[in-house]
């Protein structure tokens, strides 16, 4: 018998299986675009040129009934002109339906095997997924690279193999004795986890890949089957994994249709209708918190959801000022402020201990301010750092931001992209608030806007950003002090509305990210959204444990 | 320093993990009463008596507003006359509140020692649990101490062992590592499984205590505070428990006010006001479908429901046909079908095989009814297998079962008690029905209350079955089949639709019963019920992971 392929990729899943249960350190996908082969760029770039302008086929998944496509690039502001297949929902339904019947029967470490298989042929599109992602969402080549290529990648791993872990902890089968006195009543019982149906996942336009490949891979390794939505103007980048999917698939024997992209364009949006129906029980989904809600609330569909979250940072104590304003300049910067894990509201009392001496508030916003004109000027990585500004709707409420109320320390303007001059990007803006003015932050400002708050100590900053994320959600929560106790105190008030707080960031690694197989991403308690990747819940409610019991 | 109460029960709480993990026999407390201590009868017996037309006092958790009570034996038909604390509403949040604010900061280990202590206490008063159960559900005494005392008690420490370990499967503390070159990033993380809130468990009148301590210590051993709202006719069984719980707490220093008794009147119920409590975030339930249904659809909280089902028998060949019917018979007549687990629909085909010869459906039913009457006849065992009818509208319900349609086989008349003569017990309905007439069969008829259904052939009887469970829930399918390629078939057939399927059974042991540590109860999959006892799901949705990072 040949090898399976779970026995192909034993040694990934040993590994990963490990790092997940201690939180250690582990990449299974390298995020130095270097490390993969010479000519993946050139032979991606041209892979990329090629497919523009074009129909995107994706055959195993049947014959269409029309062809559309809006993606524009952020950086060229010029159609994409892809056209992506369009199905009836009920013809995609049906399908999905078809490939439970036999995806449901297969057990979970030959859908982990599979699985894993799929993420290698993935792999081997990663530079083709970097400049679709670059090209719908804005980001950085070298950003669209990590976050869509390996990052996204080892988030599917990990949640590939917690769902295969936790599907396999209690033994198949066991013969339970009862003691009876004289005699024993014998009881041979097996466990099924039996998969619940079909899983929507509904994709957002800046993480196209990051944000749905998780979800996607817990429905697949728990006997799901899957129907992606993306969003209509970040369809290319998670296209290329699923047609890499089904390829994987069919080359082993597998329905292709176990997963399907189900493409749609800005004015007539499917999503709706997919979750809506009935034999749809799963929903994952990114987006807005209004239509987050909504998905939520319908009755009898198990979801996960990431929606809008108010970020904060509360800064006490510093050993080095700069340093740490450095770091932060560069985290509000970052893809123009286009992550879900991206800080707004800096917490900073009227005096912060900075080494040995006391800095006032004023001087504190000053040299942030200095940090961020440096970041955005700084010829070399400016630019790219910033990226572009996915959609006009952010750029509106960035240049809406200024006139929020505060004083404006920092309005946006042009920034230049020596690559591509038409390029959407522009710089942060900067503002002052007073604790009292709660209407300007209270609220997700997506994109490059920081304000800075004033507060009398950082018992009051506390308070505030612990108020914000009860009521309005946050994602992460970066606080800077050398204080054992505040220390204690901050991530115990802030770990009581289910937000983890991030101490003392410097240097090259920032409180945007979050690592697989070690950090779980939104917690699921509060606003932000109701699930964490991967947490075992994001697994676990994919399956349903059913046990038979046989008298012997 | 003292022994904690953790190491002081090491070795039930090692036990328990094992026999979880393993699925495999283990029962901390024995279902023997002869076991426990000789005079336990006795004293009880008096104390249950010293209780009667008294207040029952809960000192520990404040002054009361007023005091009511509403119970009615089933076997005397007489008010038990004992008036329970009735506590404002937000007095109760408030003081469960308080606790919260110490018991989070409590270990999951810390909290698994005094839980398991407190489940000793619990031990001291099975005796008078078992009276109290007795004299409010109608379950014979034997049923009562089984069920209110050892078997809750079980479910209650799984609960308790699944929640520590599975809180503490994560380190608490982790280095984690990223080689970035010529140097790494070191973060310092911590990972912490913080609480929801308040969790309150609404009980029912037939099992007040083995479906309320489940979802009680499983909130309690993740850090959340408990109200335990009871049905008003079915007060004093897990009143005692409280009870016991919160001197527990108090002898060892912990807020008794944890855990906290919500009594109401039928007139004056407050579970709508508990639960729509924004501070109240888990909500256990077990009733009707309807206002289970409703609990499901608020916003915002973590729901844990066991709703209505409709359970059928299968029966396609047998060994033994008096055997298994006799094994039948018992079922449905134990607690006078008044379990979650009672099966109610017997699909049987016009011919069934038993050993070597056939038997046409007609004999099938015959013989069925003959071991109905010979045990609702037994003098030794007939009346207490049966015990008494919680309350008047199963009664009615009996009586209207037998104008269903169908064809009458056994009308329901009234059977001696010894014991109790005023006693509310009943004997059972059999209804024959064509595959048809599911008008009959289709809903769940709480109660003594089996219905024969005439079917083509065992195929048709699976499409039945399968379909009744899908659409209306189903908690048990118990099957008969010499036929591996059938069992085959029936198992995955129902599993589909979420059904757990014991097959064969005969003897002392019956499809109603399911196991701590070992059966999943109800498995959340279906319209019966949102949530399994105990899968690791029951746990983990009632505290969220929340990791901090700290540069070094």
């Amino acid at each position: 018998m040949a090898m399976s392929l779970f026995e192909k990729h034993k040694g990934i899943i040993d590994r990963a299986i490990q790092a997940i249960n201690e939180r250690s350190y582990y990449a299974a996908y390298p995020e130095l675009p270097k490390v993969y082969a010479e000519d993946s760029a050139t032979k991606a770039s041209e892979a990329y040129k090629n497919q523009l302008s074009k129909k995107f086929e994706l055959a195993l998944q049947g014959v269409p009934v029309r062809w559309a496509g809006e993606e524009v690039s952020p950086y060229t502001q010029e159609p994409l002109d892809i056209l992506y297949p369009i199905y009836d929902v009920e013809d995609t339904i049906e399908k999905s339906r078809a490939a439970f019947k036999s995806w449901r029967k297969t057990t979970p470490s030959e859908r982990a095997g599979l699985l894993v298989e799929s993420l290698e042929k993935i792999k081997g599109n990663f530079f083709e997924i970097a400049l679709a992602t670059q090209h719908t969402t804005g980001q950085s080549w070298i950003m669209s690279f990590q976050a869509s290529g390996p990052h996204a990648a080892d988030r599917a791993l990990e949640a590939i193999i917690l769902g295969y872990y936790e599907q396999t902890r209690f033994p198949d089968k066991v013969l339970w004795e009862k003691p009876m006195g004289k005699f024993s009543v014998k009881i041979e019982k097996e466990f099924h986890p039996q998969p619940k149906g079909i899983g929507v996942v509904v994709g957002c336009s800046t993480f196209p890949v990051w944000n749905s490949l998780p979800g996607l891979f817990a429905n697949l390794v728990t006997g799901n089957t899957a129907i992606v939505k993306p969003h209509p103007k970040s369809i290319l980048p998670i296209a290329i994994c699923v047609a890499a999917i089904q390829q994987t698939f069919m080359e082993n024997d597998y329905d292709p249709c176990t997963v399907q992209l189900a493409a749609d364009t800005v004015r007539n949006q499917v999503t709706k209708e997919l979750v809506l129906h009935p034999d749809v029980k799963l929903i994952d989904y990114t987006g807005s918190t209004e239509f987050g809600n909504y998905i939520e609330s319908i009755a009898s569909k198990t979801t996960f959801t990431e929606k809008a979250g108010v970020n904060s940072v509360i800064i006490d104590s510093v050993a080095d000022l700069d340093a740490v304003l450095q770091n932060l300049a560069f985290s509000v910067s970052l893809y123009s402020g286009q992550m879900c894990t991206a800080p707004q509201n800096f917490f900073i009392p009227d005096k912060i201990i900075a080494g040995d001496h006391e800095v006032p508030f004023d001087e504190v916003v000053s040299r942030m301010k200095d940090q961020l004109n440096g970041l955005v000027n700084n010829p070399k990585i400016g630019a790219g750092v910033l990226g572009a500004v996915q959609n006009e709707n952010t750029l509106k409420r960035i240049e809406d931001a200024e006139s929020l109320g505060g004083r404006l320390l920092l309005s946006s303007s042009a920034v230049r992209n020596e690559e591509f001059e038409n390029s959407r990007t522009v710089s942060p803006v900067l503002i002052e608030a007073e604790a009292s003015e709660n209407h300007i932050f209270e609220s997700e400002l997506f994109g490059p806007i920081a304000i800075a708050i004033r507060t009398r100590d950082t018992i009051e900053s506390i308070k505030l950003a612990k108020e914000l994320a009860a009521e309005h959600g946050a994602i992460t929560c970066a606080a800077y002090t050398t204080d054992e106790n505040m220390m204690h105190k901050i991530s115990e008030e802030m770990n009581e509305v289910f937000t983890p707080v991030t101490f003392n960031l410097t240097g090259p690694i920032w409180v945007n990210q979050h690592a697989a197989f070690s950090d779980f991403h939104v917690t699921g308690g509060n606003s932000a959204g109701n699930a964490s990747l991967t947490n075992p819940e994001f697994v676990i409610k994919r399956f349903v444990w059913v046990g038979n019991r046989r008298m012997i």
